[in-house]
């Protein structure tokens, strides 16, 4: 599926697609990244970190600060050693590899995901973007490659929620998203808060707000990009035959939370006119909740009543209580806010008109993350450097990445999910797209973080 | 609550409530019930009955062929054999126990209801029917009442769906209703059917073919009268302050399962322009079903969507399956089945309209029972006659005369329930209204049954 490469030498002038000239500072990289990451390594790796499991292969289970998560940790912190970087890890266990710019004031280039899965989930959600960049940086490093700017491989605690169902713990405390008061209230299967299950596991704090303070990023400003490499979780690349996705946005979700209330009853005894069955409460918000998102017209704006807790839930018994849990997402914000109020406005009018009992509630709300131009820019320089087709666009699962958004230029790449599978043990990326994912990734960073002495500029 | 009690004897005339004047052979019975048909004497049997329970009183529970029901059953078949009544059980654990009548060609009146009952029920729901018909006999006999007519009592098998979930299976098999073919596909929480359990507990059949056709009544045309005491499950008699309630129509259910299926999706994955999400078909439905049978415009038309099925209900997970339960009951079957076929039909076009899959049937549609209008006013007289007051009503939850009233006129009496309450530990009557409904029945048993040798002619 890759086009010809071309290579390319220091300082030659490369016409872009957009038909601009740019002055690429890419030393042949392109070419020795073909020749050097390849599926293969890249496999051997995420076989062996595949082995960190609770469940047989194909299905992979390592929920954070579990036994299996710990070990998965020792390796790859060992790889980043192996890389040259050097580790650090933050009080909620996220993991640093730095490698020192030569201009230490000329900020820090980010990339990472996460090495935690959700219960038989596949070896390469989080994974990928976690090796992916050790791997590019060990490249980088092996290439003679001087970076101008400082580059940090990260490693996220908790993106997925499978353990205590919040996501993306550890990028949230380290962009200052995490709620403190929530933090405590999620239990994991075994009644264990993050909390007490990351004190455990050697990460040690005295309540949720020391883990929110003291992961919290200080220097921000210096973060001069962050990127990260995942799996699509979507059909659109391989159904379009297409190498890399350029995400340009993160259509991060709200999750609306609402109940209704009635006085039950057996379903011969109690007459209609006498019912306020939350049932048919929710069932018309549903209808309701469909038909606004369908009128922004937007491809983007999508609702799910996916959660139905309907009580008691036999046959012949009124329903007395129904929550429902309702996540709705867009690349818009105000389309998004839009839909949430009509929503919330709608189940408080059919409460008051079925006279049944009513809350809602947004549980969370998620930020909507937009990718920067430049680092868009430079994944795309990439690409055409390595002669690989691409696509622009949108990430409609969520990310460490939408955090990091918020905070720092931020861009994504995605490689193929073949069926569009995730969090499935079929989920699979052929080696051939693992490699182009992290090769483009290694030709990205090397442009934001510039190379060359400290006097050199880089290009962002 | 009772009013003044009229002393009757032997072929006085008595002025009926609608002012025609019949002659009543009573023979005093009214007076004598009132003394000897007690609340106390009927609770020592319930306490006692209430000790079979695999659950520590006030929930007791008594599932069909349980070590607990066995028990109850050998008691009880004791209280048979004491009140003189000759015992035999059929095929399927039914148990009769025959007072011979002068007549034995004039027919059989039969009254009786379940001893088992629900998890976690209460001591009365379908006990009382069967310990009050016993006791209504055996104080017929020590009053000296020589029946023409024979007088069966009746216990029941399994009248609640708790343990194999279907309904009534004694009295289906008795009266034809039994569907062989679907009798081994209902298991209970250990995987038994009622088949395996029947012959552990000794009623041996070697198919569930065998239980239909050897449970089945052959001389139904024999039945001259069925009887059925039962505490009303509802709140009506207790709201309205009154002792019995003559039951004029079981409102029975019709249960439809009806299932859309759609292909899923991630809730951010999946735009809304490419869903089939089978739950907001089942919502649409649900509104439908509430809009026909509300216009019917009967307080007996009630219709409910109780079981949701949904599949995987993660929150931001578009569903794949909803399976819904729907229980539609009536007191009139043209009005059921017009409720039945609109909903299916409203199903199908909802599955077409939104590209579900789908399926519908109606997994079982029980008789709707109209009560004899002679049964009907026996019982009026019983309750004129002990100077109790009544009312006459629908029950709005179904038991096994709705099956035996298909075969035999047929009539039910209930007696208030706390509250409303049943199929729950604290389910009540109190023990002069259990005593009322008792003697209410002896009274009407008499009636029926005629008084005197064989040339006498009884009242049906």
């Amino acid at each position: 599926m890759a086009l010809g490469r071309v290579p390319l030498i220091l300082f030659i002038s490369f016409i872009l697609r957009d038909g601009t000239a740019l002055s690429l500072d890419l030393e042949g990289l392109n070419e020795q990244a073909a020749t050097h990451i390849t599926g293969q390594k890249l496999n051997e790796i995420f076989d062996h970190l595949a082995t960190y499991s609770d469940t047989v292969r194909p299905g992979i289970t390592r929920l954070v600060f579990t036994e299996r998560d710990m070990e998965a940790r020792v390796y790859i912190k060992g790889l980043m050693k192996e890389a040259g970087l050097v580790v650090r890890e933050d009080i909620m266990g996220n993991t640093f590899g730095r490698w020192e710019g030569s201009d230490p004031k000329a900020g820090t280039v980010m990339s990472g995901s996460h090495s935690d899965t959700v219960k038989l989930g596949g070896p390469y959600d989080g994974a990928l973007g976690v090796i992916g960049a050790i791997s590019a940086v060990k490249f980088l490093r092996n290439q003679g490659f001087q970076p101008v700017k400082s580059i940090e491989c990260i490693m996220f605690t908790t993106e997925e929620a499978s353990r205590f169902s919040i996501p993306c713990l550890g990028s949230q405390g380290m962009t200052g998203f995490l709620k403190p008061e929530v933090l405590d209230t999620f239990k994991d299967d075994n009644g264990s808060s993050f909390r007490e299950a990351a004190n455990a596991a050697g990460f040690t704090a005295a309540s949720a707000q020391e883990f929110a303070d003291k992961a919290l990023m200080k220097d921000t400003d210096s973060i001069a990009a962050f990127l990260e490499l995942h799996i699509e979780q979507g059909p659109h690349l391989e159904a379009e035959k297409k190498d890399i996705g350029i995400v340009e946005a993160i259509m991060a979700p709200a999750l609306l939370r609402v109940e209704f209330t009635g006085r039950g009853g057996h379903g011969g005894g109690m007459p209609m006119s006498h019912r306020n069955d939350p049932a048919l409460a929710a069932s018309e918000l549903a209808i309701l909740n469909e038909k606004v998102t369908l009128a922004t017209g937007a491809d983007e704006s999508v609702s799910t009543f996916g959660l139905w807790d309907i009580k008691p839930n036999f046959y012949n018994a009124v329903p007395r209580s129904v929550r429902v849990d309702i996540d709705i997402r867009d690349s818009d914000k105000e389309r998004r806010d839009s839909i949430i109020t009509q929503t919330l406005d709608g189940a408080k009018a059919i409460a008051a008109q079925r006279k049944c009992g009513h809350t809602g509630e947004i549980k969370f709300e998620y930020p909507i993350a937009t990718s920067d131009k430049k680092v868009l820019k430079a994944i795309q320089r990439a690409t055409d450097a390595l002669g690989v087709s691409s696509k622009r666009m949108v990430s409609r699962a969520y990310h460490d990445a939408a955090f990091m958004a918020q905070l720092a230029p931020t861009a994504m790449i995605f490689v193929p999910s073949k069926d569009g599978l995730s969090h499935h043990p079929n989920e699979h990326t052929a080696p051939d797209e693992l490699a182009r994912g992290v090769q483009t990734l290694a030709l990205t960073i090397a442009q934001l973080a510039g190379s060359g002495p400290a006097s050199d500029k880089s290009e962002l």
